[in-house]
């Protein structure tokens, strides 16, 4: 299933105990269409604040409610910050986790003197001209496959944390930055310390030669900071 | 002054006694920054729900705050869903309603089996595919200078129902139909039913070539409904 949510309300994909979540809203929606509560698993962990183009989630289901109504009861249960794009049958083995191929993730920068009132749920806002040449000459050293474990949040269990980029954009539309960047995966917080790293390289406190080092260092100080949550998009996701 | 606005929250602009508008938000704003309160003159009324992109608005200030401070302190302030985008020195007889030449609407409609999170405050969703050919073809019958006292809902105490269009195209981009109309004026609610005659004319509920028919009942109910307010921006202001 391929769905789409606005996170601005949700703490994150994960259910939690004590605040609402994607999963658990979607799961709630399930129960009523399908009269019984499938566990599902997602393809990523987004964080609280987090918006999802396409999130990819899989569950097992052998009852007799065909694709096409399981889409059209979500889509009318569901709230309006969460939408059912698709439905597919999936390979026994298929996981929406396990399987995944290359995530990709955009982080978007409002980057002008006045907030837009209609991008400012989903963008970060910075006031004073960014130089969005000067952060694509630094995204372009990420590419490739590194030990990203300076650029990720302490607080996750992963041990591996070798990822390999293999796209790292930065482009203007108008007042608008547009960072992109696609790996077989991301540790935690990874989009948004690598998107303030680049930001940290536009106001001049790391120059972009020094990215290789930076990374070698393993240090998370020695990285830009953790951008907010807003401006975080998961863009696509490929099997 | 020129803002922008999510009209969500809002019950329209102008100030009501019982409920939050956009223009008493602003005053408060005001007060807080010039140490007194003016009064301010919208360029148009609108109505609960409905967006603004560009804004205008006049009032009298001999004080001593220079534009560029009102404005940075105004931003600081206001809420996320307004911004003021700029403020400059007028002429004497200039007036924000009176001195208007044109004024520019658009109408979005979000023309797809399912729902845009992201946008879904901002347009009307419509799941069955809709013909932006033949609702040009309609809004083209439009143009001109016509009494549309059949477009406009009760309520008002206009008694000059007489408006010239002179721009009025649909469009679409991907899944989303965008209107765009152009006057000297609108009456109540006048925008909001043009596009609910289009989306008429989409259904086959009207036959293009009976607009002019339409205009000239100047019956209301020959009309289309009238579209939900979120999905109408004020887009732009000529003077």
């Amino acid at each position: 299933m391929i769905i789409s949510y606005d996170g601005t309300s949700y703490h994150g994909w994960q259910v939690q105990n004590n605040a609402i979540t994607v999963q658990q809203t979607l799961q709630d929606a399930m129960e009523s269409v399908l009269q019984i509560r499938p566990d599902i698993s997602g393809c990523s962990r987004t964080d609280s604040g987090v918006h999802a183009k396409n999130f990819c989630l899989h569950f097992e289901y052998d009852g007799v409610v065909p694709k096409e109504n399981i889409l059209k009861g979500l889509n009318t249960r569901l709230p309006d910050d969460i939408s059912v794009l698709s439905i597919e049958d999936a390979e026994d083995d298929f996981h929406a986790r396990y399987s995944v191929k290359s995530k990709e993730y955009k982080y978007y920068i409002w980057n002008s003197p006045v907030k837009n009132p209609f991008l400012d749920k989903y963008s970060w806002h910075y006031k004073s001209k960014l130089d969005e040449s000067i952060m694509q000459k630094a995204a372009e050293k990420f590419i490739g496959k590194h030990d990203f474990v300076g650029f990720c949040s302490s607080g996750s269990s992963v041990v591996d944390t070798v990822r390999t980029i293999h796209k790292f954009t930065v482009e203007r539309q108008g007042d608008m930055i547009i960072i992109s960047v696609a790996a077989d995966g991301f540790l935690y917080n990874m989009v948004r310390i690598l998107a303030g790293t680049l930001y940290y390289v536009a106001i001049g406190k790391i120059n972009p030669d020094d990215i290789p080092d930076i990374i070698n260092s393993k240090d998370r100080n020695k990285a830009g900071i953790t951008l907010c949550a807003k401006g975080l998009f998961l863009d696509n996701i490929t099997y």
